[in-house]
């Protein structure tokens, strides 16, 4: 009954099967093997496009920062949400890539970026106003940290809106395939299509070790060497870079990905249902992936803490549960029966 | 018969055994799981104290740039040699890292930076001189980037010499173990007994995937802080810390990475050995570890070629060869045979 | 009838006098110069303290800058209000200067910090949560951005409250003086008696070409080497320092600064009562300093713009009349007859 | 007998008439004031030209780091020589301004940089070798530290030798005048009709108090609103720049700036002379401008110094002697006594 985080839990046996499948013999280093290779045309299937540049990366937070140093200069500023991951958990990694850019914060309900709020700040850019910091991107996040997704109309919406007033734009999918399986979009659909510039396209929290892929589209492609000269000098990139390959390679062969997140999708949702069907327990916000966020009457947050269930207490008066690709039934059904019992 | 380089080499089956090993149940993330717990104690043991903290990095550059950014200000320098991996191969990655600190460059045969040249430049620093940049460390690559070794009686002494000029002292050791077992020093010889401060301890080219440990010896354990904080904005600090702890615990037990350390050095020597034995052939830095530096004659390095060996061209009108832990008797053969017939 | 700012006023009479003054002769560079010698003696009697460091500066962002450099590495944050200059009107100085920390923005009525708000970000800090940005200092302003002034004890109180969390706090005096006319109180009281670990102390907007100070008290003159370290880089270690220890003895000399900003601040009042009478005017923020921000109907403020005044449309549906030392009486007396006729 | 250095000196008296001159009724800020406009015209009357951008800093190290940022982007590097006041004596501002960029440092006699030093790192950028770091930018001084002249062809060739490799040309003139005078070239000659992309115009070692121009010629003319932006936040935009306005405007008016140079440039001729016709002493570099770079025996030295002369002792056994616009043919006189005596 661990429901900790995603990052907590292991990776799907087809991961490690993949390492050592491609642990022979040598290959080319920095991403001059057969592998990376590969994984190139299955990211072309995935996102029915070859108009696409890639690079593989173990990390998360440096996967959101270098496609926003390519997005924004030191000079410019990034709009995104007050509750962005970018602002609250990484440390200022945004402003340390992009040489302290700013980050300028937008509010909406549940994580998600209120339209008026990113009107007005679009229209407040004063581009030739030399004191003030215009901004030059705008970062989504889909999941957002609310665990809520933006359907992928709202994200099309707001990315023409962006462009039209000479912004880029971000997605930061370090949970996309759990949007993509609430929403029923493509991975096409919500990216490139929706007007995404640049994607994170997390497939760490889904089931690798650590294997982020930055996806520059169309024109952003035009800043794929400035992104491997930057990947470079903040280590990012690995000369044994085969197995970031693999990783990526067991996930987005025969869509393993997206079965992994609907897999965790659906053991969260069995879990809000079941909590939220007791007495005085409400869901804080929708569920729209493998996060619920809920306030609990202290008596069973006790309880369950008690049975052993695993869970953070959460800014906003309520607890987080995240279920991963390993999260089981039997799991979900040992916190129904403490919370039953 | 595959000589470019040792990063082009499958990781040691240990390795990925290790992975599929620590891959089930939950575990803490960023570092807080029961692997690092492991690695901690074995590095208590490798280096023969406990007076030190240490943080996984799968990138080597990334280690470096860490480890150096904690030793020098954004308003300071670093002595290092003129081709040292840090100034060359590393795309200013520590210039990027300490937030526009300058590297300072000495020169000396084969890497090793010349003892004169050192004194003068810790002679000449006026820390109250505003204008120019003061050096704050002394960075070492052992083994160098010509593929030889200091003693450590040499570090020692640097170490000294820095020490008594107010400066902290870096190892580079991307190719430590290669190091240790040409000079037959221990571990704990080599750094923190010799002075070293901090030790970027490599073990991705001595046969990890990717995993770097940085090691924080006595008083610069006080770093320890800032380290973690700039692993964290640096997207250094992997959510599932125990993959890169589990390649750590493969290599530190039983000594694994000494004993392929040792075998790599051993196939460059007899590389070595072979190809010098032929005529207009002359090795151009000594053998210290696994990589060898010589001079061809142009038909000789086109049969080679041809016959399929792989081997790059190199800065000073030689060649590199670099042997694996995975070089086996039959590849060294093989080249022998080529040149021979 | 300029009232746009009190950057385009001239400088005092008496600060182009003293250059002429001391501008024969060879002087030693970079602040060794006896000019320079003697703004420190005045600093003191102005400061009534010899516990202080202090560093000549042109420009105000950079003072603030260099400030909160010395007070925030990179890794950290800054508490300051939502509109305070330094986010607002500093395109990205703080983070430039820092290399990559961040502002972490408080609310509060009339650009003053809350006192709820404040409390509640302190209690917010987790030094050892790694993946969170922690505040490292305060940075307060007086006169605010909306003219109005803290008290001075509720910058000592507020200064408490950062100190018992770990922090250190900066102010932004670009209008000390205007804000120590307003509230009576010496520039000790409100400086380090008030806790303020270092403040920028304008003087180019009281009259001055354009000349800051910024001054270290008590702990923070630990950090004054690296002022000057920084300073140099940042190219604010002028080699003909007399020119601007000039300036700031001019102001300095019989509080010449003190007079000027009563001045300014008396004339901003006479202009605040002369447009309140009017119907339908109100002033947005009180007036304790040299600006009025104040709401006027549209046919008024034309008539006044018809008629030669200058003065800017501001954020807050509200218009910003700016006074200056040398704004006169028949200035204010012009505009009245204009409102009046 | 002072010729420690044309920083010592003050301004010419043309100077502080000028700023008392415009030291009346309001302007506009930030280089929106008449002054700065006069300023432009009479640059384009100087440099006989009208393509072109600038902006005026009271800084040389900042004018020198704001023009390299243009040029060369973070994970670039800036070809220099070794001996540049970039180098080695702005505290790290090019790193800094640029985000971590790189100086590689090149050899020459008398800190000109050699010919073939140039070609060899020219012919060996590698663009597209991710792990190195590509020059973008070559950064040439005229004066030199050494008080050596590169004549007008050398530049241009040096130019078009960058330019064949796809780099842009700075010029750093802190001396620009006194290398006019020296090699009667005219300043359109010694900067765009070079080749030079960026000029660093240096006025304040020529008479001001502190007043360099940023020149962008030509194409590099697209870079101008970023070169605000970093002068916005680097804090090198003033407020009133109308006074930096008026010491240009002082020191271009009439080609004063012309005149001081030549004088102080006849003076060091004169002290060169004086002093090598005596025995056993020998200019270390030809006197090409102010600066006077000579072996003394160690009794000439402290006779001089015990009769009153300042001048620095300086690196390669040798003494500098600088002689400023204010250096008058007695004080020349009277050190030819003293050597004579």
């Amino acid at each position: 009954m661990d429901f900790s985080s995603d990052t907590s839990a292991p990776a799907h046996p087809a991961v490690i099967d993949a390492l050592a499948r491609v642990n022979s013999g040598m290959e080319g280093s920095y991403g001059n093997d057969s592998v990376t290779a590969r994984v190139r045309k299955l990211l072309a299937q995935t996102f029915e496009t070859d108009d696409f540049d890639m690079w593989m990366c173990a990390s998360g937070t440096a996967s959101n920062a270098l496609a926003l140093a390519l997005l924004c200069p030191p000079t410019g500023a990034i709009l995104c949400h007050a509750e962005a991951h970018i602002e609250r958990d990484e440390r200022g990694a945004p402003e340390f890539f992009t040489g302290g850019g700013k980050l300028a914060l937008l509010k909406g309900d549940a994580a998600r970026i209120d339209e008026q709020a990113l009107r007005k700040a679009l229209a407040s850019i004063q581009r030739d106003f030399v004191h003030e910091t215009p901004a030059h991107a705008l970062s989504l996040t889909n999941l957002t940290e609310c665990g809520t997704a933006y359907p992928t109309e709202q994200i099309k919406h707001y990315a023409a809106l962006a462009h039209e007033s000479g912004l880029t734009v971000h997605l930061d999918g370090a949970r996309f395939g759990n949007a993509l399986a609430s929403t029923g979009a493509s991975p096409a659909q919500m990216s490139w299509q929706a007007g995404v510039d640049i994607l994170t396209f997390g497939l760490t929290k889904t089931g690798a070790i650590g294997c982020e892929i930055i996806l520059l589209f169309g024109k952003s492609r035009a800043k794929f060497a400035e992104l491997q000269a930057r990947a470079k000098r903040s280590g990012h990139m690995p000369p044994k870079m085969r197995y970031l390959a693999a990783q990526a390679e067991a996930m987005l062969t025969g869509e393993l990905w997206l079965t992994l997140a609907k897999t965790a999708n659906a053991q969260a949702t069995r879990l809000a249902n079941a909590l939220s069907a007791q007495p005085d327990v409400s869901l804080r916000y929708p569920v729209d992936g493998n996060e619920v966020f809920i306030a609990l009457p202290d008596a069973l947050a006790e309880k369950l803490q008690k049975a052993g269930a695993k869970f953070y207490s959460w800014p906003g008066d309520c607890y987080r549960f995240v279920c991963a690709w390993s999260t089981t039934e039997a799991e979900i059904d040992a916190l129904v029966d403490v919370v039953a019992g």
